[in-house]
């Protein structure tokens, strides 16, 4: 199986370019000095999610198994961020290679009740397992989706036989959920302590879910071992993560503010989304990071493409692309006297696919836009494993090089403490006074109105 | 029905804050003088989007009848860019009010060739129509999937059955499907002129597939109508398009390069990715341009908004809300002892996810970081047709008051023409030299191999 980094367009591109000794310079100082702390982390048990590929899966399997005997045809699984985001990137990716006959997932991870509600007239609670994913216990869109399905499950199998259906995915000491299985005898799964939301998906919080509609969860952790190791064991330029974590602080430094990720295969938006939370998340402190942003290839050729070459040069993009589809199509040669037909007939979709790919990075190469292109020989889980832990130790490693704590998220306390406020919850009077206070909006305001 | 812009959380907050008084010294400058220019450019008929809700839509429904007399089960619809993301937004928005027993519909907006494999695979071509938007009639994505769904329509039903089940939208008088339409005797359907891709949802582009599936095509007219007469009407800051043009030129110049589009329902997520196509595509020129993020609540509150709250203070956040959902769902009274629970037991779904809003914007402002609240009184057709205009008109005019011109793309060609000399099309040969040059991905690569 097969990676490449090619990063030639995210040289001598831009003004000023990076230049290579720029880049090496940077590896051999910050990103080395980042580089060591995560491994001084890692060896004092601060930092957990670089060993979760040698994790015992047996207690994750037979708990599918032993669900799965009565074969239930839904799982329903309630959480969100990191506790979501993972495992959808994961189910987009791997689809193909999942039993077409496995049961059927929904996710809740938002308290939209519209969602809510079309997932709970979809799905046969009767035949279905229930999974909440909360690394605290206590994240309120998840309790709330919680209460709502728990009270359809019981209200549908009697609350003894729906306690049996649900799977807590938890901390293993403390918080609501963990309370909730010792009280109420709830099975849980645990979430390492020291591994983060947003770096847990090859924990149980994704493992669990993938392995009980059938993914190869072993394959996807060979794969995350795979490049671990690679990580571990390479220096400077040749070690992918600190490759990759060289070149976005170097190009941050260069004004590139904006850390475009672009997929050439649908299969892969999900782990946009997935790198873009992991990205903000562990980086936007103290006034500083990289805004992620993600794209889509070709559609966004059509819509953002025009910004990225034209507008402000404040961005760097990195391209994914798949070198072979599970299944490609031809392009039939019809109506082939017509200039703007001709030349496609008798190629396949993939390859003008990959060469819009070539064309677009070659046009911002011209218009002064670095980027970087990441091929995969295939996507499978083996690539997909492999591929979030780069990720994850590229942005530890990026974090620590940049002087922040990559594994906190101090910035999204305030907004939780309003809306409990908000809710009423106790404990949080004193906060509604600020809240009144910073509620501006209605301020000024302009009311239109259609009678 | 209601619509309410509430700005006063773009006001004085940030450092520096932006005053009313500077608000008002732009709109009475910069944007007054674009939206003169956006008045002249309609009457001129150079501009023609604005005109759209008042188009006779009796062609585009008979079609619909002709084509539903013997009723067909699906509709597949090709199109990229301005050619699908409107019809993604509103089909998205409107899914409620849809028949549930309408025909299905299926969109090719990409080169994906598993995406398209699967849409072959699942769609019964023999009760199905096939429409392909292109206003130019020759874009390379739509060109490659209209080849491959003819050849599988043709193949399925004969071909010329399969003329018939094919309807082209597109320019009136030029460009590859209309050639093929007035020599082949495909159906079509025009695209003005004068209304560019991602100013053209509101034509024959989605209306046509729209009216097919079943949507109240009159009632967003209507939407639009209301809202470019108001915008026709009102001046200055009672204006909602010049009130948003404003702030966003505004806040623009004091540092906010990011526009954040964050809505609070799931079925504006594809409003959202309208809006960026519309916002970037328009705006990012000449080196300048705001960059639009589609981000959603609940959801990035637990993966964006720490880097909101604080990252760089380059960001302005809208916030989209809905005060009347068309469902709610009660969160039960269960394990109310627990903290983490008890609060939320007899509140609603909805309430959380408003509260949610409001909680974040309190944050963000306190953070210093600005944002605008529109909130709808519901999402329906109507409303949602005047978000549609509500945004083109403001997009025009904050181009216009800019200095650069909104309706032209000049930064999508190179790498268009880029994309042709890799797929050999004839005339591009000297565009080959030069993607040779530009192709800088791989000198410099690093390989990584699993045995």
């Amino acid at each position: 199986m097969k990676i490449e980094i090619a990063y030639g367009a995210a040289l001598k591109v831009g003004d000023p370019p990076l230049q290579e000794d720029e880049l090496k310079r940077t590896l051999a100082q910050e990103i080395a000095a980042g580089f060591k702390q995560l491994q001084v982390l890692r060896e004092e048990g601060e930092v957990g999610f670089i060993d979760l590929p040698y994790q015992d899966l047996s207690s994750i399997l037979q708990l599918v198994d032993q669900l799965k005997k009565d074969p239930p045809e839904w799982l329903v699984v309630v959480g969100i961020g990191g506790s979501s985001l993972g495992l959808e990137a994961a189910l987009q990716a791997l689809h193909p290679f999942l039993p077409s006959d496995g049961p059927k997932l929904r996710i809740l991870d938002n308290v939209d009740p519209e969602k809510t509600a079309a997932v709970l007239r979809e799905v046969d609670l009767s035949k279905a397992v229930v999974n909440v994913v909360s690394k605290s216990g206590g994240t309120a869109e998840s309790m709330a989706n919680f209460l709502v399905v728990f009270k359809a499950l019981s209200e549908r199998v009697g609350e003894y036989e729906a306690k049996k259906e649900v799977v807590f995915t938890t901390d293993p000491q403390k918080g609501t959920l963990r309370e909730l299985a010792n009280e109420h005898g709830f099975k849980a799964l645990p979430v390492p302590p020291n591994v983060g939301g947003r770096f847990s998906v090859l924990s149980p919080v994704a493992l669990f879910p993938l392995a009980f509609v059938g993914a190869s969860v072993r394959e996807l952790l060979d794969g995350a071992r795979w490049m671990a190791e690679l990580c571990e064991e390479k220096a400077g330029i040749e070690n992918p993560a600190l490759l990759l974590a060289g070149l976005h602080l170097s190009l941050c430094k260069k004004g590139k503010n904006i850390a475009v990720m672009m997929p050439y295969l649908t299969r892969l938006e999900g782990f946009s989304r997935w790198f873009c939370q992991l990205w903000a998340e562990s980086l936007g402190k103290e006034g500083r990071g990289q805004t992620p942003l993600a794209a889509m290839g070709a559609n966004d050729q059509h819509s953002l493409i025009q910004l990225f070459n034209d507008g402000p040069k404040d961005k760097m993009v990195t391209f994914l692309r798949v070198e072979n589809p599970e299944e490609d199509v031809e392009i039939p040669g019809l109506f082939s006297g017509k200039e703007t037909l001709g030349y496609l007939g008798g190629k396949s979709l993939h390859s003008l696919l990959l060469n819009e790919q070539i064309g677009t990075a070659a046009a911002l190469a011209k218009s002064g836009v670095p980027s970087i292109t990441i091929s995969l020989e295939r996507l499978n889980s083996f690539t997909l494993g492999a591929l979030f832990m780069l990720y994850e130790i590229t942005t530890a490693v990026c974090g620590l090089a940049m002087g922040i704590n990559p594994f906190d998220q101090p910035g999204v306390e305030q907004g939780k403490r309003f809306t409990y406020a908000l809710m009423q919850r106790q404990g949080f009077e004193r906060e509604m006074e600020e809240v009144k206070r910073w509620h501006l909006a209605g301020n000024a305001s302009l009311r239109l109105k259609e009678e």
